[in-house]
């Protein structure tokens, strides 16, 4: 019962960290601010997240896992569903800034974030890898295998979405995401001008 | 020739700096690691670079002007000698961690080398397009314009980047790589598996 009632916590504090991510980006999701919005002193907080990045990884953790329940069942991302994630994203900058901040800083040595992000991506690419896999078989129409396309799949999401954090007016996200499946069909179906 | 002295002086730091980096990582790359390197305090380091951002940034601008100017001129960037520069990058983990670290900080509000990023965007993302247009003409093989082909290059580029840095066993980046410029081509010739 205890348990019980932690676990729903847990989950009220990771709503409000997005919420206020969403608010306030990245850096205005300190530890104070959300402990002001679930109603508990910033000691309290510490007790479900011992440090900023704990809770940020959560969050990050929580929206995949809501991100890959739209697809049937455990098989995760389907294709089609990866357009609308990018449209998706589109609009809320907050958390993509959150994700894109604290996967820059994975990178650097001894990170708390490291663990999390290295799994997520072997995670991520046989998820692609398997969608693929469902879609086309063996083969892309574009020659390449799915454990191959697998990993540009998930490159050009992640480089996309810094250069669009950087400049929204200079880069069409979802538009260039299309073009991209447009050459992984091999067809340029990434539609008109 | 004060100014002289001056401008060599910066340069000595900016090669000073690449060293460390190589050596001990983005975290490593300390402003006391830096000035000990070069024989100067820290005090007098900060009279050339007043934050470590500031010195970051200005090794990074350096990079990127020596890796442009391998090209016929002023033209930048060859699409032959993109390959070439992923197979360089893959073997300088230290820099390339660094220029990811400070991406993903650089989208955060009022990161002060978020400036240089978007100026840099912008110009890699013209770069890209005239190089594919001398290459291609005003359609590539695999039917986008180089317009809309660069952000993609560009993205594919930096997404590689991430993966491998977490775990450069899971991801060959220069494979991969031509793995895209296959698609790009239209070909499939990416090379045997």
């Amino acid at each position: 019962m205890v348990r019980a009632r932690s676990g729903e916590r847990r989950a009220e504090i990771l709503r409000a960290t997005l919420e206020v991510i969403a608010e306030r980006g990245y850096r205005g999701a300190t530890l104070g601010s959300v402990a002001e919005r679930v109603g508990l002193t910033q000691q309290g907080l510490l007790h479900y997240f011992p440090t900023k990045d704990a809770l940020l990884v959560a969050v990050l953790a929580e929206r995949d896992h809501w991100d890959t329940s739209g697809g049937p069942g455990r098989d995760g991302w389907r294709l089609e569903l990866l357009d609308s994630l990018v449209e998706y994203n589109a609009m809320r900058p907050g958390i993509v800034q959150t994700f894109s901040a604290l996967l820059g800083e994975s990178v650097t040595d001894g990170h708390p974030a490291r663990e999390f992000f290295t799994e997520r991506y072997a995670q991520v690419r046989e998820n692609m890898a398997r969608v693929l896999r469902l879609e086309f078989g063996e083969r892309l129409p574009g020659g390449l295998t799915p454990e191959r396309a697998a990993p540009l799949l998930t490159a050009v999401m992640d480089g996309l979405q810094y250069q669009w954090l950087l400049d929204p007016s200079a880069v069409d996200m979802p538009a260039a995401f299309r073009d991209f499946l447009g050459l992984l069909y091999g067809t340029g179906r990434g539609g008109p001008e």
